[in-house]
This record gives structure tokens, C-alpha cells and sequence, in this order.
């Protein structure tokens, strides 16, 4: 650790196949890549091993799991499994019950914090505002914001010093350029989850596997992960 | 927990004067208050405690202790017992070595999404730049763009609801008008926590003794947390 500006980034890292993109375009392009996952409460925690999975298929200098534990204090879907999942809704209509308070702000203020304390100079984060769930802070203005924000935030920013930037790769791409963009860097998708229900399989209903599935049908190729699925709950997911 | 807005506050508490009057503040004028402390791995977790008490003191209507492991991953001495505290140095000079990256825009973040799962209308936080250390995010500037963000971050920011507010009422008074506003308040000196070096007694020379002695001297009383100290420390405290 140290204060020393080095270069290279830090990833937020949930283990879906947004960030799992973000990770292997940031280590082509800003290595050393550290990646950055939270636990706070999210019932598909089962993404953290996706995470863990990804950041040693990508060979990150380090990956961080941080313990935030918040979830029974939010209030969101995301967050308490006794609450129903919006099922087949179309996207951005309204914001979903599963918007999680404040997430991404929480997210990027802790990879700003590290990326400080750790002599980086990028944040990455695989947010994405075409194929999206309508969250707030998935929006370019919300980033441009944060950006802003972590200049006046930081020892970096207001001493002279190259100001951290914030870095969203993906922000303007469909959920299948998305797809052909991971596919041309190696993303192996088998790895990644997406499924926000928590369950031993994707439930194929949610927001997340519903733009998962939009993503990889508009690519026009199947979904490894789907591969070890039983045939009926395939179908469906697909 | 509820969507519904119901007015009141949450209060980022440390535990130490300025959280302690900007508590009283916000139970004076903007109830139900929720105080919100965060274990991050200071040095001084001491504070905590003295949150909890100061808690009880207001009747707060909730007190959230929350824990974020990521002291051993921060560059600073605060979270470092090995690092020598700055100690009698001139306020303001530089950006000290106590400074932790992105401290109060974590705290901030995590303030704005409790105040959103819980239908509160007001971030309350202590924050000086008058009597201060020099932290970037203790300055006005920062607290501007941190609204700003949460307006563009939350669901209640952009459904045309009112905004969550950032109060920070100590802002531009000094360490002396502090004391007083909180003497006419009835905070309880004795329950507060400055000290930065995590010892049994404050230290009297770190940034935050020195401080917290500049305003109990020139607001001219005695410091009451200092009556249980013995003779000799309490002379070079005050």
C-alpha cells in the first residue's frame, strides 16, 4: 500500500457479466487490476464466488471481498429474500423493488477509497444505461457526478495530483454488444451469474436474466452458463 | 422500514464534539433522529462507545453501529497504529497523515441509503471548515456536490419526491462557537471522544486534542471530559 500514484485500476466486481467484462477490458487496457466485491446482504450472494471465480481467471493482482452488512437495513428486494422479485416486467418502465438505496454510490466510494489508498488511478465499474433495470445511479449523469465529486473528495484531486477517474466501458452498449465484446476478450461466461433470486439456478424471470438472456439472443448464440441447466428450466431461461 | 417519507434525520455520530452538537442540533430541529456510527477499523474505536452513550443521552430513535472492515486496506495513520500521529502541528497546512481516502463520501453514501430505506429527509453530519485538519471532505465544496449526487443517485432524487438534504450546521462556526452552541444544548462533554491515538486518555497533542483544547479555551471553560484525567496530562491538554 502505498501512496504513490502507479497507475492501473481498481473493478468493482459483482461476478454478473457487465462487471466480468469490465474486468477483462480494464486489464487489457489499465493493468495492474485490482477488483473490488461487496457482500451487503444481496441474496444472490452467490455471485461473490462468480467474483472470486473471474478475478482468478483474469489474474488480478488482488482481489478484495469487503463485508458491508446492510442488507436488513435497506429497504430493497435485493436485499430481503421474503419480498417478491419483479418477474417479466419490461425494463426501465419504473424502478424496480429491486433498486438497492444508494448501492452504487456506496460502491464507487469504497473503490474510490481503495484506488487512493492503493496508488491507483482508474475505477471501473460495468454499469450499463441501454439494457438496464432503470436504476438511478446506472445513469451517465449520475457518473459524471461522482467523477466530479471525487476530485473535491479526495487528498488526489485537490492536491495537484491526476484526479481518480471513473471509468463505465459499457455505459452506451446493448446487452449483446456486450455479449460480442466479452466474447472477443475471453469473458468465460460459464463463470459469471447473473440471476438476482438466489436460488442453486438462474430462475430465467428476473430483470437480470431476463436482460442476460436478451443479451445472448440478440448476439445470436447460446449462454454457456445455461448449458448445465436441466432442458425445461433451459428453455425458459432462454 | 418504509418508503413512505416521514421527515426526521439521520446523524453520521462519531462520537466526538462536533457529532455530538450536531446530534443535538437535529433532535432540536428535525425529529425522529437515526444515528448512524461506522466501525472502519479507526484507531479510536473508542468513539464508538461514546456514540452509543450519546445515543442514549438524545433518546435517538435508532442507533446503527455498522462495521466496514477496511482499515488494514487504507492508507492512513488512523487506521494504522504502527504510523506516528501528526502531533502538534499547525492546522490547515497540509493534508495530514490522519487523513483516510474517501472517508466521508463512503459515510455520506452509506447515510443517504439508510435515509432513503427509511423515509428520513436529512443527512446531519459534524463537519468543520473553520477549526478543521484540512481534510478535502470536510469543505463546503465537497458537501455541494455530494447533494447534488444524491439527488441524481436515489430513487426519491429523480421520482420528483423531495431530495434527501445534506445538513452539515457546523460548517462555519468555530470550535469555540461549537462549544457553545452545544452548552446551550446540553451536550455532555463528558461523553464525547476527540483523541486520535486510541489510548485510556487523550493524548492533548494530537490534531483533534489540540483542536477540541482550542475551543474549550477560547470559548473560556474547562473541558469536562478533562476533569477525571490526572493533573499532569491535564495541564497539557489544555
Amino acid at each position: 500500500m502505498s501512496r504513490r500514484v502507479r497507475g492501473g485500476s481498481v473493478v468493482l466486481l459483482s461476478g454478473g457479466m457487465d462487471s466480468a467484462t469490465c474486468l477483462a477490458i480494464a486489464s487489457a487496457r489499465h493493468p495492474p487490476v485490482h477488483a473490488l466485491s461487496v457482500r451487503y446482504g444481496q441474496r444472490h450472494s452467490r455471485e461473490v464466488a462468480s467474483a472470486r471465480a473471474l478475478a482468478r481467471f483474469f489474474r488480478a493482482a488482488e482481489h478484495v471481498e469487503l463485508s458491508l452488512p446492510i442488507g436488513p437495513l435497506w429497504d430493497s428486494a435485493l436485499t430481503h429474500r421474503d419480498r417478491p422479485l419483479p418477474r417479466g416486467r419490461s425494463a426501465r418502465a419504473t424502478i424496480p423493488s429491486t433498486y438497492v438505496p444508494a448501492r452504487n454510490t456506496i460502491l464507487l466510494a469504497l473503490a474510490l477509497g481503495y484506488a487512493e489508498s492503493h496508488g491507483l488511478d482508474r475505477v471501473y465499474l460495468g454499469v450499463n444505461a441501454v439494457d438496464y433495470s432503470g436504476y438511478p445511479d446506472c445513469r451517465p449523469e449520475f457518473l459524471r457526478a461522482f467523477e466530479r465529486l471525487a476530485r473535491l473528495a479526495t487528498r488526489r484531486g485537490v492536491s495537484g495530483g491526476r484526479p481518480i477517474r471513473i471509468v463505465a466501458p459499457l455505459l452506451w452498449r446493448s446487452k449483446a454488444e456486450i455479449v460480442r465484446a466479452g466474447d472477443r476478450l475471453g469473458v468465460p461466461w460459464e463463470l459469471t451469474w447473473s440471476c438476482y433470486a438466489g436460488g442453486p439456478r438462474p430462475c430465467g424471470r428476473c430483470d437480470a436474466c431476463r436482460l442476460r438472456a436478451l443479451g445472448f439472443a440478440k448476439a445470436g448464440r447460446a449462454d454457456p452458463a445455461l448449458a448445465t441447466l436441466p432442458r425445461r428450466r433451459r428453455r425458459r431461461a432462454g
